[in-house]
């Protein structure tokens, strides 16, 4: 009986034409059977979202040639949900979301669709990990970011994952001659200091666009920020269970008698 | 010089008129000065999204008589980053979410828009908790949820919280002489098992409602699951740094070398 080649699930958030999914496929297709399931049109920002109040669409297209391919309406975890229930007939080896036009690099985690694809496979047991260029432009360069995701899917076949573990990578905006390596890294303490940008429409009513400055207050060297201002790709290990553990004696020591 | 009440922002994920968030406000108001910014339309399922690709909406309404209150276009976190920028004049002491039709115990604090407020409202430093009855029901009965939201809130204004730390409440759907009691917990291991409702529309082609089955593979007492199933509220302390810090160790054995 012949081995089965690896099954690599691809998604993403910046919609399945993105130039950042074409690089991943290309980077990852020689490691397995590669199928893609990715949203139809550009979902950043729409964090863990699923679709619940309107019913999803799912499309086979053809762009990527002899790949398996499809689009559909939903979110990335939406996307993720339908692969594992409706497309793919058995548990793919590997999951990889991206690569993401933009950093997800420190809270980041919490807002990206490209996570939160990784993070719903995770969930369904399935090694995964989001990648993400540090450059928001369409045509930005992802040679270093695919050898940096082949690099790491390959690591993931071969090794596996901590159970209930995903891994969020980060890859500077840099060429490879100036590229320092990939560091293992912590979340960094940061977050993002809003500031509306206030307009009136044609009829006289204000609107807002939502605009903000990155400010990372944390001055760890072990860091994703760090590494990634320091010329690394940054791999941080995530988890789901978001038990704050060492607040519950705190929390134990409260009077919870209802008057 | 007179002492300030506590000021304190009030938002939800099931929309400005639903039961649940008049409930909330009705519990809290007498502890501070409540001010609510709220999704206009439900947003349940939206998970930490936030509004980038359209401009957001922000309306004043007079549906909670004296108390300030408006209505936004955009996510629960939307609510609590414009709240923040465009409403108040100063930190709130307290943000609460809620009270959230169904629960939001174990894995779906990933899904859900009410903690993603709470969570937001954290990542700005507040003070934040989100509640949520075990109660799907539009006209669900919630005057337990009130009494513990109002107990917990309470507390969070008396004691604070630990740094970077919210709260994630859940209520059984139960009455008052059948309650237990309030119980911290650990968030289950548990995860959905997807079985999309497939159809076919009158133009003959098909679409898919998510829909699934709440699977709980975790067999401890200490969880938020086993606290809802035997007659106690759950409180799970919640951080956002979601580090998987055990894990460091094995990637840190892995070859990285690009060749």
């Amino acid at each position: 009986m012949s081995q089965q080649k690896p099954l690599i699930l691809v998604s993403n958030d910046d919609g399945i034409t993105a130039p950042g999914i074409r690089n991943l496929i290309e980077a990852v297709r020689s490691l397995g059977e590669v199928v893609v399931v990715a949203p139809d049109s550009p979902q950043s920002g729409m964090g863990h979202a699923v679709t619940i109040s309107k019913p999803l669409r799912l499309n086979k297209t053809d762009i990527y040639g002899d790949i398996l391919a499809y689009q559909c309406s939903g979110t990335p975890a939406d996307c993720v949900k339908l692969a594992v229930d409706k497309v793919l007939h058995r548990k793919p080896d590997l999951m990889v979301s991206g690569i993401n036009h933009g950093s997800n690099s420190s809270i980041n985690v919490l807002y990206s669709g490209t996570m939160s694809a990784a993070m719903e496979a995770a969930i369904e047991g399935i090694p995964a990990v989001g990648f993400s260029l540090c450059d928001y432009a369409y045509d930005a360069d992802f040679s270093l970011s695919a050898q940096v995701a082949r690099k790491i899917a390959q690591n993931i076949l071969d090794r596996g994952l901590p159970a209930s573990t995903l891994l969020n990578v980060n890859i500077p905006k840099l060429v490879a001659h100036e590229f320092k390596g990939i560091k293992v890294c912590r979340q960094a303490v940061a977050k993002w200091k809003e500031d509306f940008d206030e307009r009136v429409d044609p009829n006289g009513r204000k609107y807002y666009w939502l605009t903000g400055q990155f400010v990372n207050n944390d001055k760890g060297d072990d860091t994703d920020e760090w590494a990634l201002a320091n010329g690394y790709a940054s791999v941080v290990p995530v988890h789901f269970d978001l038990t704050a553990h060492h607040a519950m004696p705190v929390l134990n020591s409260w009077d919870y008698s209802l008057s």
